[in-house]
């Protein structure tokens, strides 16, 4: 039984804050520590940029040689310290090390987020007076710990759920993540981490969170790109003292995680750069799912489809258009495309069919327009080709997304 | 040699002419007829899009039965004459045959082009009127041809050359294109026809075109989107009794085709859609020529790279971040990241370093801006991996972008 929290709910063993260092000009947090009194197996997943941030690789590298044992993880905002070679990496551990410091464990145990300008080094005496303001602050302070990770987010993301296993446990799970910008079918410039209480080997961590990150993060399209620093993490401390060990349990687990990765996926989506409108998009009837997948890649990225949303324009044509060069076998006599409003998690019930054998339907003009001027919109494509399905979350390009990404620097 | 003709030169046998049929509200010139007194050798390269236009479709089974013959070449805008069924096939047939009539030809002979909204169907009445007044109006006004095929284009793209070959015989070329939008890595919603009065075979005015094409407008990105409408023709009448026989004479064509094309080309980039800045930008060092070309298109179909440089924001993270991501094995500690100002057809002489092994280098912030000020500005990129190389022509991505294709149709 999942039980959706009504705050984010202290999760036993884990603390949180998060703290203004002096790295944004404006006074607001740009540092986070999440912190667990007990050691945690800890899981993670990571950009597949083959140009990887320092703390990617420092994390990865840690990862790679114990799954156990970790205490805390901290982040920083405004330097991705990514594109800095090695006192990029140097800088990664010193980062990692004064926490360890800060809370009398050992650098090992510490893993590291940074985000924000690539080509950047580190200000590591900022680092370092963030870091023990942080340690001093710890407390259960979640909304400070989302906020203390924000960069052109504008709203903290948070989740929380507690599970009831079918053998009496009961175990919570609370998750953080930034967005924004940057955010692409296979991870984005994207940090999330999730704690749990429940007991998970390092193999069913790590198994559940590269699940729930396929089925959540990667399936979110803010713009495109694919940052140099996404990463996803997952904490367990097992202090509920519940082991998951049955496979009933774990499913429930793993079905927890879920929610609460993608209530934090689909919160970047809605709070990306510019956005007004969220779409979800089905591709259903395509020849596999790695196919429908690519399909609605293709539409979620596409320039056109983007601007048309934003503009309110029931120019579907885009739409066929793109899933035309997906670089996947369709056939526009078998598609058909249905247009509704809301976020309908399935086929929606109340849709406007388009476009079907090849030709457009006699649709009204105006209902289509009513649809696309809702805050909230889904599209349901069948290739009516086979059984491969797909749902993506994107959203419409806009002015604001042009203004954000034109200056950021400045 | 080649010979840049200073206006679009009469090539011998062709007349051009472009009307307003009435498909345009404003009165602007929407429909452009080109047609030529004696039978052409045609080719022809289309969109790779699964969902083809059905004046893509009709040109293509008519090239495929026949690639002589050919006396004409009719253009529509504001309807793509794409989705349209069953319908939209016989209207190209009609709109071919309408032509055919008032020329004095066969509907055979005559190829068609659509550009404009997807999923409606052709106005046949107003197409009708407007091949009526174009076949009265045939004259040499290659100009108005180029403006009878626009459609958000600012302003009409021609170019025209004279090679006198090693033979001693010398044939003209000239051109026209459009494009604005959805312009992509794979041909893009770009209208072209080449036409001269050299003497080629249907095989070599295929192979020329082919080649032509990869070389030029397929290394144009304005967004990334590619459309269904794709069309680029050659058409060949041979009045010039250059026959370009000898393989000293076709390299120089081809040099000539190229140089058209490229101009062609690259006037689509420099007027696309919102366009404040025309990058070329060159990637050296890759492991083969694809994967170069693949690390070139993911840097160009970068929204953060192009707002980047609609910015003026030397932000070269961004540049490495979309290579690393393109699919392609880089290494971040073997590339070196140039920047110049104006475009550069190689190496630029003048070029600023910004990252070198895995590092920012010591360069100044107040010189990359400056040069990122420029309307032009070229890129290179060199991995550092082997002799792959690829060049693509690209632009900015503007506030401009997003108000044209926010509301394009309304």
């Amino acid at each position: 039984m999942l039980e959706t929290l009504p705050t984010i709910e202290r999760v036993p063993g884990f603390r949180a804050t998060g703290v203004h260092a002096g790295l944004k000009a404006d006074g607001a947090l740009d540092m986070a520590l999440i912190a667990s009194h007990s050691p945690c197996v800890a899981a993670g997943v990571f950009t597949t940029n083959c140009v990887k941030a320092a703390p990617v690789l420092v994390d990865m590298e840690k990862l790679a040689a114990a799954r156990t044992g970790y205490r805390a993880v901290v982040v920083n905002t405004r330097c991705a310290n990514a594109c800095t070679g090695q006192q990029g990496i140097a800088d990664a551990h010193e980062m990692a090390q004064a926490t360890a410091a800060a809370l009398g464990c050992d650098a090992a145990q510490v893993l590291v987020m940074s985000t924000g300008v690539i080509g950047t080094y580190l200000p590591m005496p900022t680092i370092r007076r963030g870091i023990e303001l942080a340690a001093a602050a710890l407390g259960d302070d979640w909304e400070a710990a989302a906020r203390g990770i924000m960069t052109t987010d504008t709203r903290p993301k948070l989740a929380s759920l507690a599970v009831t296993t079918a053998d009496g446990g009961r175990c919570t799970l609370a998750g953080i993540s930034k967005g924004a910008g940057m955010i692409a079918p296979n991870m984005a410039t994207m940090l999330a981490l999730v704690v749990t209480d429940a007991a998970l080997t390092p193999a069913a961590a790590q198994t559940a969170l590269t699940v729930a990150a396929e089925r959540t993060f990667n399936r979110i399209v803010v713009d495109g790109d694919m940052s140099t620093n996404d990463t996803l993490l997952l904490l367990a401390n097992g202090v509920s003292g519940v082991a998951l060990e049955s496979p009933a349990a774990l499913a429930q687990f793993q079905a927890a995680l879920e929610a609460v990765c993608r209530k934090l996926a689909q919160d970047i989506v809605r709070d990306g750069e510019g956005v007004t409108k969220f779409i979800t998009l089905h591709v259903a009837g395509a020849p596999d799912d790695a196919a429908a997948h690519r399909i609605a890649n293709a539409i979620a990225t596409s320039p056109l489809v983007k601007t048309a949303f934003f503009g309110a324009d029931a120019n579907w044509g885009r739409i066929v258009a793109a899933a035309g060069r997906a670089g996947v076998r369709v056939e526009p006599e078998r598609m058909q495309l249905w247009l509704a409003a809301g976020e309908c998690e399935g086929r929606p019930d109340a849709a406007l069919r388009l476009f079907a054998v090849g030709m457009p339907t006699d649709y009204q003009e105006a209902q289509a327009a009513a649809i696309m001027r809702q805050p909230a919109i889904t599209i349901w494509l069948d290739c009516g080709l086979g059984a491969g399905a797909a749902t993506v979350w994107t959203c419409d390009l806009s002015h604001d997304y042009v203004s954000i990404n034109g200056d950021y620097r400045s």
